[in-house]
């Protein structure tokens, strides 16, 4: 109750100081096209006095009910890991539609994917010198297998892709292992994409990578990886960052390092999975569409619950809070649980194809993939003038500080659609814990906050909802 | 280059400031003895004053040279954990004393010590239900096996002692889990070593403890265990919080958990271990001995750094750092990296019984023990006019923070001289990530930051030294 009381007061002093801000947050950029569809610094204040009231009643219900943490607590310790092609993700899959439809939402439905179908089998690593010891180890989703002996090699280690070019006749009949230290996930994941090519290239039998992290306890993190076609495909694998320093400072030393790596990995034929779609249907344009959402699949380690169970049941919750509270905008909200992100994008391709003829009466896509952590606002793509009207949109959520719309965001899910022109948004949160549990056992559902949950509920449903329930459409790039 | 002008001149600026703050420092505490022993404020004013030459030259040695961390390093990742009876720890205490010997130290010697013997083997454990999934675990110190085809059980999760004992009808035939989160090591660790007591009392099959840390990514922790010759031993082991506490929500949700656990655990007879020692002689009292060290055995998982290796290389470091700059005190100053501490505290014994004779000869005893961090200050325990004269000579640590000395502490080894009346000190250090690593396979030397180990091998060096120089000795808690 506390909490609350702050909250209503918070609230309620934000409230008066939000059209003064809304007149600099949404003034339209001077690139903007003129033209009636241009929102104009009243339209601005418009949408904060006359959705004020309506965010305010989402927040207080986002906080007010726990039950969205409890289901995704559930379905992360119920069905585990969702890889594509798994039985967990099956299984998962039925349960959320059986609770969909239980929740009472309209046009509950699967749509039919077929997605790739990579299973690790069994693993390991060994060290046999200096000493022996069992290295935590994991295969990255695509790798082919060792033969069933493994290999036993001499590891050599190197910094960057350049010294592995510098020194690559050191590297024949190796086990190369990158050990490059985490800055920014988007440099650093390349060793683990291009690692294998690199290394075969080098005529290494086999790589190696450091895990994409910036805090290990000894943790290993999986996810994608690439091969060329035109080269030989070899094991690919992610250690720790501790054991990928150790073999780099023991080789620095002139001490030998000799590695046993066994992998079964197998890719099986394509198979079937589903993404899974929940509405509120419009009451005045109900053909139109907002659309948002997660990825329902995940790697096949931890509990997947911050990549990405929980961008896809806050987005549920946000349907489910719109629904308890009897809001019904002009056009339909639509949720979709997508399948194979983590390897393929296959669910978002599908579903954009599946609804071509209806991508245009997108009005805007959703995709909350950064983790569950604090709200700070969203990212957005589109044209200038419907940037104007997601910072409007945007300032109705000051009060829990997720008030801030920056240019550029989407997600791999909703790409198809951002493409062919739909406004696209992504929920963007205080990440700076997410790679420490990305794509590792160690994503589970004790590290999501259930107040930075239901925040991030909240702040997708006010975003969905007012979007969908604006008097004008958001103004496309290229208006047709 | 730049550290070393800001510490040359906060070191100057904080000398001039010493004197003074000694006179606080050592004021003799009202429960003080009378007698020519008591510390009196111009003897505290006069150790600082005689000694800060000393302390300054050996803090700017420390943090000229980094050999003493790279040695670390090396010991760390040439031989690894170094678990009693292991040939980890056998090859790792060769290499030391050839080390110890090149360094040209006198006594370089090994002590025979026969400690238990206990291996790991292999052990796995499997969620069955309610869904397939190797679980990260590792057997505690001491446990027995399982039968060869393992234990499949129901988990029965409980948060407490009290709660089994309510229940404990329940835990018939389970395997009972304790989830209890971490509070700090001495209350949680209850749960680890009486565990399987508590368990097999209540008739449990096996028994699970969430590992012992406040920060886990999905790691798990080992350390030692009790039995009790009056109950069944059963297996026990140490899961991951993460699994702990999925495990504790799917049984309030009345879903069952079924696991498959497989140990391989076996206590072999005991086996020859050694304490190792090294010295500077005294050039007064030689026979009067201020000794210090720490544990050169580990667990049998990551590396043992900051438990123990950083402690014991950091005291060898501080003798390196004394030999270098060719200060002899009037008493001899030894290392001693004991043996077994982690399941046995046998090095600690025997070395009190070896040394049986020169017991009362021993000045100081100190340990560190308690990783390798920013370095706070000791703890001290030992008569009042001993504590005075040992916050004197903290004092001479101001410049590196380390200028604290606590009432109470010591360490495991050196805990058998303690109670034979020798005053003892443990190293402090600012520990808040020491159990994040602790027992657990990310306790590696890439978590110990070299200026933090050269500012504990200066705290060593200035305490041991100035202790074993000083006019007069420690005096005992019961004057002889």
């Amino acid at each position: 109750m506390k909490y609350f009381n702050r909250f209503r007061r918070f609230f309620e002093l934000t409230l008066s100081a939000l059209a003064i801000l809304a007149l600099f947050l949404a003034s339209p950029p001077c690139t903007a096209e003129k033209g009636k569809n241009i929102l104009t610094v009243s339209d601005s204040v418009e949408i904060v006095r006359k959705y004020a009231g309506v965010a305010k009643r989402i927040l207080e219900e986002a906080s007010a009910d726990s039950s969205g943490y409890f289901r995704l607590a559930e379905l992360c310790d119920r069905f585990g890991p969702r890889l594509s092609g798994s039985s967990n993700l099956f299984d998962a899959s039925r349960w959320i539609l059986e609770q969909m439809h239980r929740d009472g939402f309209a046009n509950v439905h699967a749509e039919e994917v077929m997605v790739p179908h990579w299973v690790r089998g069994e693993e390991s690593l060994h060290m046999q010198a200096p000493y022996a010891k069992s290295l935590s180890m994991l295969g990255l989703g695509g790798s082919v297998s060792t033969p069933p002996e493994g290999i036993v090699a001499e590891a050599f280690v190197v910094n960057s892709f350049n010294e592995l070019a510098k020194r690559s006749a050191e590297a024949k009949g190796k086990i190369v292992v990158f050990d490059v230290p985490y800055t920014t996930y988007g440099e650093t994941v390349t060793y683990r994409w291009r690692g294998a090519i690199d290394a075969a290239r080098a005529g290494a039998v086999a790589s190696l990578v450091r895990s994409v992290t910036p805090l290990s306890l000894n943790t290993s993190h999986t996810g994608s990886m690439g091969y060329f076609d035109s080269l030989p495909k070899i094991p690919h694998a992610a250690i720790t960052p501790e054991d990928a320093s150790a073999m780099h400072r023991l080789q620095e030393r002139g001490t030998p390092v000799r590695l046993h790596l066994r992998m079964q990995a197998r890719t099986l034929p394509d198979t079937l999975s589903h993404n899974l779609l929940a509405e509120i249907p419009g009451t005045e344009f109900p053909e139109e569409v907002v659309v948002f959402g997660g990825h329902i699949d995940s790697w096949d380690v931890g509990q997947g619950a911050h990549d990405d169970a929980g961008g896809c049941v806050a987005a549920w919750e946000a349907l489910r809070i719109l629904s308890r509270l009897g809001l019904h905008a002009r056009r339909t909200i639509r949720v979709v649980l997508w399948t194979n992100e983590e390897n393929g994008a296959r669910g978002g391709k599908a579903y954009a194809e599946a609804h071509a003829k209806e991508v245009d009466k997108h009005i805007l896509a959703i995709e909350a993939d950064a983790g569950i952590f604090k709200p700070r606002g969203f990212g957005f793509t589109g044209s200038d003038a419907a940037s104007g009207v997601a910072r409007a949109i945007g300032a109705l959520l000051a009060p829990i500080g997720a008030d801030t719309v920056w240019r550029g965001g989407g997600g791999v899910d909703i790409s198809p659609l951002t493409r062919l022109g739909v406004p696209s948004a992504g929920l963007n949160v205080e990440g700076s814990r997410y790679f420490w549990y990305h794509h590792s056992p160690a994503d589970t559902v004790d590290k999501i906050d259930p107040r930075d949950f239901s925040e991030c509920a909240a702040a997708l449903a006010v975003f969905a909802y007012v979007a969908a329930d604006l008097p004008e459409r958001l103004q496309r790039e290229h208006a047709k």
